[in-house]
């Protein structure tokens, strides 16, 4: 960024977290209450090290205050859905160890051309209102269409985006690829943009990068990956491992790539899809429709990693896997069936504030 | 208070101001367009010399954003009309200057017995929300009803409140005024309370202190006076000077008190009138309704004292007898009429947060 501002990597210190109290019934089976649970325990947990602030409608404030504990913050907000990653701003910081956030434009995952809900004017909202919550100032760039699950930074000008994301026809159509790299470039402060061909099959955010792959440090990623070649999701997988393995990071680094299974195939029962409300006149989900879970869906705290577990054989595997990877923080796998069901994970529901200070 | 707090003047250092946005159509006329600008003004002068936070409906979100400037904070939160001084915490102080708020019970002014509206569950969720914003522990006090406006201290343990106020049957009225002190004693950190037995004509609040009588420093007060004996005022202003001549504070001083002139009766129009909603089916005001209208209305920020004007001869007499008792400030009158329709002013509107630290 021309000032001198970069996006840090999700592993360096955190001043806290930002989550939103889930309540949408289109999206939250049975009124919410398994997804609440998830998000409560989650909201824990990463509370153990850095200050958690979970905003809540004014109808949910008084639910929101009594499920979660005094030391996590509630504050009123409104929103269309719980997607904090996707409308939280992006924070970014300065050399003097100073914050700004970037507002981006929010049109609900391609707006009218292959959105998910409308209206999305509350999520929009959601940014600006962050930064007057932290009182930091804001980089206006709602003109551009961007979501932040939809990009991973290592903090030393690398990004990570999907094509078929980032140059979906729902979000900047009237700019090339070079012009979207370039803002990218500009309000992220990076100078290499890695550009995977796809994402998580099935993935009904046009495959945000967040859920196929994952910077653990500088120079190193994870992968979301199945050994089974009859999965959909091997060519997928093997398609952005060429990329990976061909891509220089900004610091002319080759990227380490370590595999992260994969579940297996998880779809949603008959039973669930009878407890979510319709989306404007249709069902947002059909029995046997498979969701996008991935391990790679992990928020990194202060001193833990929060990542899904399915009641999957895999979850252990992944679990250990992550644990190398991370050897200075405790990883805690959650159960995260009741969220995968509203369309992400445990790094879609969760954005994180870079401390202040270098 | 038992463990050490107390609620520090109006006159000592703050950290901050917090209020709300006008809205409500009942209480502020014509789409609140007068009062929204009036509360502009107002916030503007605050935010000279102290942080403001604007609490806004996510429905007026957009519109207080844009016609505040970007140095004010505008956080997203939802109440039943606009009186931050009423429902904001009290925010109270120990020797090592650390802060928490006291969460009263809020039943807008009476509750159902003479209340001035129903419901009133949003502003009396707001002390708990204003805590968790500022994050500051929280004294649940809810149990008892009291607004901001019904107290004045002098931070060194006097308080002052009026009888028909604390002692109305719409508020606490299984307690005895020795219970009710006790419990100002208690939460404020005050060893002497000062029961006027008045305060301005026609008062919808029961009479609230904070349009009578305010302590601009340790020792001294000024009162709301008029030397027209026709006027019901004069007995009422007379009755409070003879219990502030007769009273002692804390420090065992007697009070200084600084007669501050009315303005004349102040009565609204017909045309006003007709920019108010009815109010549970029946009109909020009546044409020739006489509003009570008093400079004594006004907030002591960190560098500037914010007084209400009333385009009354009175207005400049006013200025210059408080400019003179805040030397170290500049007075600053904003013109106010369109607050008073509401049924407060100046004081009613804002909440101070002091500063941390000694």
């Amino acid at each position: 960024m021309q000032d001198g501002y970069r996006m840090p990597g999700e592993f360096e210190p955190h001043q806290g977290c930002i989550m939103i109290f889930p309540e949408r019934p289109d999206s939250w089976q049975y009124g919410a209450y398994a997804a609440r649970k998830a998000f409560v325990e989650i909201a824990k947990v990463i509370a153990d090290s850095e200050q958690v602030t979970v905003c809540a409608s004014a109808s949910q404030y008084d639910n929101a205050r009594a499920a979660l504990p005094a030391h996590i913050r509630v504050v009123e907000m409104s929103s269309n859905d719980s997607w904090a990653r996707d409308y939280a701003p992006t924070f970014v910081k300065n050399n003097a160890g100073e914050l700004r956030g970037v507002d981006w434009g929010f049109n609900a995952w391609g707006g009218l051309y292959d959105g998910l809900y409308f209206p999305w004017d509350k999520d929009n909202q959601m940014a600006r209102k962050l930064c007057d919550l932290f009182e930091k100032d804001v980089y206006d760039k709602r003109d551009f269409i961007l979501e932040g699950g939809s990009i991973h930074v290592d903090g030393q000008g690398t990004c990570i985006v999907t094509d078929p994301c980032l140059l979906g026809k729902g979000r900047n159509p009237q700019m090339t690829k070079k012009e979207i790299e370039e803002t990218l470039c500009r309000y992220l402060g990076v100078s290499v943009v890695i550009w995977l061909p796809c994402g998580i099959y099935n993935d009904e955010t046009n495959e945000h990068v967040d859920n196929i792959c994952a910077f653990t440090a500088p120079g190193q990623v994870v992968l979301a990956w199945t050994e089974d070649r009859s999965d959909v999701q091997y060519e997928m997988s093997t398609a952005c491992l060429e990329t990976l393995e061909q891509s220089r990071d900004a610091a002319g680094r080759k990227l380490k790539v370590h595999k992260l299974p994969l579940p297996k195939p998880v779809t949603i029962t008959k039973e669930e899809c009878e407890g979510l409300d319709f989306c404007d006149g249709e069902p947002t989900r059909t029995p046997g429709e498979r969701l996008a879970a991935s391990y790679v869906n992990f928020y990194i705290a202060n001193k833990n990693v929060v990542m899904p577990g399915f009641g999957d054989a895999m979850d252990k595997l992944a679990r250990e896997t992550l644990q190398e990877l991370f050897p200075d923080r405790r990883v805690i796998q959650i159960y995260a069936r009741d969220i995968l069901i509203g369309g992400g994970n445990i790094h879609c529901i969760t954005q994180q504030i870079p401390a202040q200070g270098c």
